[in-house]
């Protein structure tokens, strides 16, 4: 996620960090250098004028209006449906901290209590490092008991895990009447509140936007800024390069920001800042343990929080 | 599903697999030959000639547009909608289990909770076979006794034949006071979950976008594309033909597209991977139960996983 | 609803049932006959041109875009929102056959399971003709007591007649101990969702979109379509009857579509094939609960569930 | 809310009520009258010929279309919200007495559940009426007890305080053994819903669409349609105050009925049905009570009603 | 959040507050200038005529509606958003007040009731400070003994801190058999609401809508405008300043606007009007509590809520 404030007037211009631009120059430079070979030949592509008008541009535009906006509103969808689940989270590790201590009495519950509210904020980096593939070891190690660890290594879906062996505690708590049935059932409720955000993660992460849009979208997309010259150029005539570079980044730009939120669980500068709002949880279940030492919020580097 | 990097550059222009391409040959063929025509003719028609302008494709395009855009979204939610089911139930596979063990008690526990997460199991193939109209009987059948396979298959709704032999187990286990009523009504919510599935998924398979939807889209489509010649052959000439084949295959695409996915169920390139899913709850079940030997998760094949 | 294939090519052209057409036939004819008179006249009323341009039609086609595009969208969330709530009928009807199979116990349980779930396959139909303004008596009768269906008689609504006998079953279940008062209040939260269901079906039947909406969509459409052959006359010549007859068609139909799609409850071909649903109820209840010769879903007549 | 069927071929020209001509009469008027103005002067203003051309006009026609479309989805969604909200106040009054019926026993049941319907009933009056700003005196008096009644006169939010009073009663009835507290928890969950209802409709009636969309809606609107004529006179000469008018008909009958819609709970025509919906409610819980001589349900005046 | 009359006619144009034209007005007179000057140089710069024509603006125009819709859908979604989570804080506060009176007995209760409703009123300050980053010492000290306004004092998390005091309470409830476990468990359920209210709060806060967006919106506005007088100069001549002004005005406008109600917990003129609501929640938890002496709805400061 990009921390920064909106700039205004001239620098607006001038800030490379969360502009598309880094992912987009290749296809930015082709289209202006089309655009300029085409005003140097006025439309003549071995020596045949491409007659061409404005006219099929307002007509395919049609087509792109659709194509472009139904795709940025589904990825902005995904972005802020993978959001919520994350918000979803930082509930289901406080209530779970909270009913633990309201409902959990007994010699042990102390015990229990942190071992759970632990379990929670390990879900929460075992859920960010499944989605982005990357190692969970380091710090859900510092979590868990070390026998505990050792199984979670050989689990093929470590949250999972995690949430099962929450229910296994459950269970003992029961077992020891440390807990009331209907407690048990509100805490039960919590723990479908993590397999819920896990099942939800996992879905926007395995099932992408149809890949027959991408497509669509990108070729039609394509095609256009690459006649548009033909189509200006008669009109606007040297002014074409720097109309189809304007129109190309718009569409472009459009198109890969499209990209980088429809997955956003991913690394890209806009995609959700899963560490930092693991952090956050951790930060809020260790006060609600009333544990000293709090780390640090995340702070941006480079204007960016991952 | 298709399952594939976004391609760039000229490499775009080369997929065939994703492509609509092939359901949409046949029109997108008879319109270029259709624009072909009008060229070579000038726009007549039996010596007439058709006077035509942009201007009426523009006024036809807002109800496209209308059309296209509602279409597209109709669809695609569809498609989600069936995807945020199936969600579900690898969600409503993971609480039974996980229930199963913090709430069941007993000497018959271990057998009774691997019956019902093999129910589980089954019910998400049977859902799948019953979605796709194709033959449940080698999948679920290792997953059920003989007896109960026997009974399944005289049932005429099999998933939720498996939904009420749960329900007769949970009585079991009431009966046998191997659970308390509270866990039990907790066990009930989760059969309810199961029940909300089945009927979410055959409320998508049997109730399509209305029919004349369909028929005022492709007629209004189809109709845009002949005549779309006779308006662009005055202003552009020989760029006819490429100009009505480019907005051919973006409408006919768009259309195909949404067909394809407005019926999310079923075995198009495009449709929700049922089998990878089912997979996946197999093995997410399997570990659950603490078995050895997981099966592993579905491949794609030639980029597609069904 | 109407169930048939999607037509391909030219048979597309030759499909009336689920066209608009015979809906929109006396407005379609009027148009073109005005377009061919304006034709005929070259734009001449008594003596004096009417000066036109295709501009105003694209100013205007902006308001109408809003008003076609927004009202569409309104009917189809009404359409599909009837569906959704018949959809958790089916829901309603399952569970609460299946809970009464797990949670009630006892000498009369049988008899009690019986009379619930044919009070809630009574329910559907009692809604269904509720809806739609028939004489539920056939359907209802057969599946209650002559008594209880006298009294049904003389009930303002239906439909909340059975929810309240259901409930005072419920009660008599809790008063002779055949059932738990935790497993009564799982009961009770499915007499809800038949409440739920009720009023929810009552809500889009008694509200309809704002007549204001339509009054001023239908003018604005009927003026667009007979001022358009001014516009067209002096660019299009002999073509404007039939391009005025083509976007009067996509116009018109969308609106008689919206029309017929916003009230989902009715018998025109696009509404919601409730007597199919019914059936589809009833078949998979009486197959819960054991019964022989269940009788056979709903076939299409001249393609059309009801 | 107008009742009224759909008026079809020219009698669609002269219906009043419903048409939004009455609250844009004025400003219609003047649109039109400096139409004229402008074409009689051929578009001089002060020996001075306003240069205009369309083009000005698609490209605000863009802000527009964003603006009126954004403001009348924003509108139908208040609107359809706040009829979500009082069909489910139909559902919190069924279920309420339901409710009370199977779950409570004992002497006093009769009077209790007597009490409590009635306290439902007056529960929606008093929230039409807190919404409407009218005196719910008659309509709540004759439905409670004078003390009571006396006790609402000085309550400061009326409808919570009956919700108040209602958990008072569930609490005489648990601490008197008439129910139990399972049952009661029940009970409280539908206590909850009608919370939930009176802080939803407060939401609508105190959060309007924010001023400044209003605002910059409406300047936007007003010099669209007053520099119109400018734009159009070249063109189409003597046609210029009837295409202005069209238009200006258009987009300030579509912003009124937004501003109409947009606040559900008033007595504009187009707003919700509340007293309707209210008596909807007194016959459906004084039938659930048994009683006898329901009234009738609410009929249309000059189509309308309230 | 501003409160006023929606104005009619000229005074339409004579209102500041709640214009956006003090954000934009620096924006608003650059455009403007700008397009004065092309109007004398008659578009020449640096004595080379900028070919423009307004066809590049109706294609860039398809981007800017894509952009400019789907941010104020945004915008709108996040500001109804925060105000529905408000809406439901009314109930979560009326729900634990309500649920405290009827669930709790024995001699301590009244204590109990009014410790759990002052705190929920302290909750509503605290999320309201903690949003707006000001210091919420002086109201929400005044509803706290000093010890526990102490502990507050050292909160990272202030609502939350308030949520595990509610819960602690809750516990003792418990303990002291105050309450039995289902309506604990109940008023738990009233709990988890408020922790759903602060998350989603603070999900709206922190996750701003991706900065790229923000960018790409702002370039090309921006350049939209400022090229706009080129393309229009040869048409229209001395109204392009004018035109241009206008233009600038409804996109910067909009932009402005959209900038200000995606960050809906603001003090700036249209954000939500947090301090009424707490006030109104106040008044209406005291009044609940039976006091006497009821503070004052919020009245309007320069027609400002805040």
């Amino acid at each position: 996620m990009i921390v920064r404030e909106r700039p205004s007037g001239l620098r607006l211009y001038f800030i490379f960090k969360g502009s598309m631009l880094q992912s987009i120059r290749w296809q930015l430079v082709s289209t202006v250098l089309v655009a300029a070979a085409v005003y140097l030949t006025h439309g003549m592509l071995f020596a045949i004028k491409i007659t061409m008008t404005p006219i099929p541009f307002s007509l395919i535009g049609l087509a792109l209006a659709i194509f472009l906006g139904f795709r940025n509103n589904a990825s902005y969808e995904r972005y802020w449906e993978g959001r919520k689940l994350w918000g979803e989270l930082m509930i289901a590790c406080r209530t779970i901290t909270r009913q633990m201590q309201t409902f959990v009495t007994g010699s042990g519950a102390d015990e229990a209590r942190r071992r759970m509210a632990y379990r929670a904020i390990a879900f929460a980096h075992a859920l960010r490092h499944h989605l982005r593939g990357s190692d969970p070891r380091e710090e859900v190690g510092a979590l868990l008991t070390a026998e505990e660890f050792a199984a979670l290594e050989g689990a093929v879906n470590k949250p999972d895990f995690l949430v099962r062996r929450m229910a296994a505690d459950l269970r003992g708590l029961v077992g020891e009447r440390a807990t009331n049935p209907l407690f048990a059932a509100r805490i039960d409720e919590t723990l479908t509140s993590f397999a819920t955000i896990l099942a939800g993660c996992e879905r926007i992460k395995q099932t992408p936007i149809p890949f027959s849009y991408t497509l669509l979208i990108h070729r039609t997309a394509y095609l256009y800024c690459f006649m548009l010259p033909f189509g200006l150029v008669d009109s606007i005539g040297f002014m074409t390069p720097f109309v189809v570079g304007l129109i190309s980044y718009t569409f472009f730009g459009l198109d890969a920001l499209g990209d980088e939120i429809a997955e956003p669980f991913g690394t890209l500068p806009n995609d959700l800042p899963l560490a930092g709002i693991c952090r956050g949880i951790e930060i809020s279940i260790r006060e609600a343990l009333g544990e000293e030492g709090l780390p640090e919020a995340l702070k941006p580097v480079d204007f960016c929080i991952l």
